[in-house]
């Protein structure tokens, strides 16, 4: 079937109304966050806006029948090439489609569907005094069904864990079109160990092995209070053992996140008004819990961290804490900024490396940069080793995207080298594909079994994970 | 090939000291703690113990080569039969290989191989302040090969999760002989979302996928102080609307556990000096994190709890800490005592739901065991709903021995109605495999492909799980 036939039938499927066919709508789709798909980007046949599993399972059944792909799409804020039709195929645009079905707090669980934004769950959620802790970087964008399939995390992940440690239970519409529920048809009890995982095993599977329909996350009491403390170093090897230090006194800050010295400047360019000290590196904890406990643990860090830092600065004040860590909020925008015939590029950005090794990934990670001439800003959420790379590049000129395409490799093999993750938050996506073996050995080749176990045709997301 | 041919091979690859042959020795590898195996015990061919990856993965090829099956098997602290050779088969003790292969502290992570007892790596932990939060009954006894193997978890679940939570990475001989690592191969980082999470597919599979023969594990930073309230409650309803007060109080304790007027009964007359005050339910309540936190907590449930409870008592005393939680220590050794011509049988004792029908679902199982005239001890996590209960028979009587196991085949389905789980921590086993397809529906199809996309022989812990 052509792609204009693939149309037309998913208009008749589906209404007008919840189909996209014109080539400059289907542009918007041709590319996400990524990079790769920025210089490459793929139009889709067709996008659909499903609003019930129903429409979900004509769509899959559709393209099951017809060996048609389907690529399942949040909203779009993915750098991995996650949700694009590489290969061509039909996008499922489930941004749309993002009712809380139920905030159940009785059983400390809310059913949503997967369009359903990270903030905006969470300000609903608030009024029940609970929260969905995970908080990644794009919250005011992401949808709760981009973060099942990536697994997203962000800056608490070092106390609270990543998405899967909240999802109970899912409904899925598997390749075939099919409707499964895991983690027990009915259920909605907090522990459930009968049966393989499947829950868990659909969390950061990116779409390869079904379309996520429904949502059952179990919710937690709302921290009353916080606390900022933000501490200065002369020596890049002392931010890390401070969080050893940190850790071996007991504490488990809810973030604790790191700036070097390319991330510092380039927030004092970006904001001279923000004027952080110029050093080797920042520390910044973040404290949650209750008031007494957020002080004390204040204290703890100020001393704990004194031994090493030049200075360290706590607040609990909620100007202050804003202020100290404003820094981190804008080092992202930052980063585009330091040439102004430059941007920021996603590509290589989220590393993950065992703690100790930490320094030791930020000075080689220069030392390629500049082998290769390519400008980065290093920051990243060091509690969990997981660093964020910006390199900042002028894409209009082919010989730096070479240059920098050389400089990104060369990064993930660092991270494999150093006992990391290509990937410590943002998942594989059509990006990381070619790293799968040398990671993960011959567990590759089970993983290739489980997809085709679920979607014998592969026409699932295909091009992507592995 | 016949068992004594197997033997006779076993010997040979492995030497005698690796390999029990005689029928008095495999005896007592033909029941776990689960009732159903102490009524129908089943030798298996052969037990080895392996003490290298090559040693299992040379037992494993040969099982392969000759349709043999293989068991896994820890301490044997089961209650489902998972351990037991029910269709014949090779039992792999790995309880004898016990290493402690890495304390990493200085990346928050620990090596093991799967025999080493939970209680035993902590104390190992300590010395670094570290821990490995979950917390099953059986800390003893149990290995951390079996924990993974069940997903186990205990009284720590509800504020730091089950095994799954810290698993980080396995070393797995999958059931043709290959090896595998999960979680990548040389990886010694916290975060990492490359590829489908085989990690957490292998937690909770019960050995149906493969045998696990290192496990990587995160452990965090011991907390300091704890502190034990007890609640005393003239309302069964009130205590589970007390836990739900708790949460909306912002509060997360370590361990919330119940204990219904049959167990307080039970209690009071195996050890009458414990002196539990006779009511509904007692409420247990373990905090702990920092001193000023804990003190603040404490005073916390005091005031929630006091509101609909007669009394609650709260202490930081380390003896009167023992003696509040004393009650709840030994109800499992009460329970088999409250008939002097009885024991406890294990059997539909470990079902889940969710929080707002815990009372309920108590009572139903006090109704379905006074329909069928069985005493019952009730007790539990009910922070996340998850019931123990102890139904007490003679089992020389095989008229009380029909009733019980129609009693909890009552209660599973019970645990279905009340939208909860068979089983909340102690796995399904060949004890609650007939509740797959009612719990689970159609994802028990996907579960027997990813079985078939791992293990095509079916060799690998067959009867068990579905």
């Amino acid at each position: 079937m052509d792609s204009a036939a693939i149309r037309k039938e998913l208009v008749k499927m589906l209404g007008k109304d919840k189909v996209l066919t014109e080539a400059l709508d289907l542009m918007y789709y041709s590319y996400d966050s990524s990079f790769l798909t920025q210089m490459e980007p793929a139009d889709p046949y067709a996008v659909v806006f499903p609003k019930s599993t129903e429409d979900v399972q004509q769509v899959v059944r559709f393209a099951h029948e017809n060996n048609i792909n389907i690529i399942p799409r949040g909203a779009g804020t993915g750098e991995t090439g996650g949700c694009i039709a590489i290969e061509g195929g039909i996008v499922l645009d489930l941004s749309t489609w993002d009712e809380i079905v139920e905030i159940d707090a009785k059983n400390m669980q809310v059913i949503v569907r997967p369009g359903v934004i990270h903030a905006k769950l969470n300000e609903e959620l608030e009024k029940s005094n609970l929260f969905f802790p995970p908080d990644p970087g794009s919250s005011q964008m992401c949808t709760v069904g981009g973060m099942v399939a990536n697994n997203a995390s962000g800056l608490r992940a070092v106390k609270y864990g990543t998405t899967e440690q909240y999802i109970l239970g899912l409904e899925v519409v598997t390749p075939t079109g099919e409707i499964i529920y895991t983690g027990g048809i009915k259920a909605r009890c907090i522990k459930n160990v009968s049966g393989l995982n499947l829950t868990k095993l659909m969390i950061g599977s990116e779409g390869v092995l079904g379309i996520v329909t429904q949502i059952r996350l179990r919710v937690w009491p709302k921290p009353k209070a916080r606390g900022i403390a933000m501490a200065v170093f002369d020596n890049l090897d002392d931010a890390p053992a401070t969080v050893l230090d940190i850790y071996q006194g007991g504490l488990l800050p809810s973030g604790i996140e790191i700036l070097d010295s390319s991330a510092i400047k380039a927030v004092n360019e970006f904001k001279p008004e923000i004027n952080l000290p110029e050093c080797e590196a920042i520390l910044l904890f973040e404290v949650d819990g209750n008031l007494p406990s957020v002080e004390y643990e204040g204290e703890q860090i100020k001393e704990i961290a004194g031994r090493r830092a030049r200075v360290v600065e706590w607040s609990t004040d909620k100007k202050r804490m804003a202020q100290l860590w404003e820094g981190r909020s804008v080092t992202a925008s930052a980063a585009s900024r330091v040439r102004t015939d430059g941007t920021r590029v996603f590509a290589g950005e989220d590393i993950s490396v065992p703690l100790a090794k930490v320094a030791d990934t930020l000075r080689a990670i220069r030392q390629l940069a500049a082998k290769h001439g390519i400008q980065v800003v290093n920051y990243g959420h060091i509690g969990d080793g997981n660093v964020h790379t910006a390199p900042v590049i002028n894409p209009e000129i082919p010989e730096e995207v070479e240059r920098v395409l050389k400089l990104v490799d060369e990064i993930h093999l660092l991270a494999i080298e150093m006992n990391g993750s290509t990937t410590g938050e943002h998942g594989v996506g059509a990006v990381r594909r070619k790293y799968a073996e040398l990671e993960h050995g011959q567990a590759v080749e089970y993983m290739k079994r489980i997809k085709q176990a679920f979607d014998p045709k592969g026409i699932m997301n295909p091009g992507k994970l592995f």
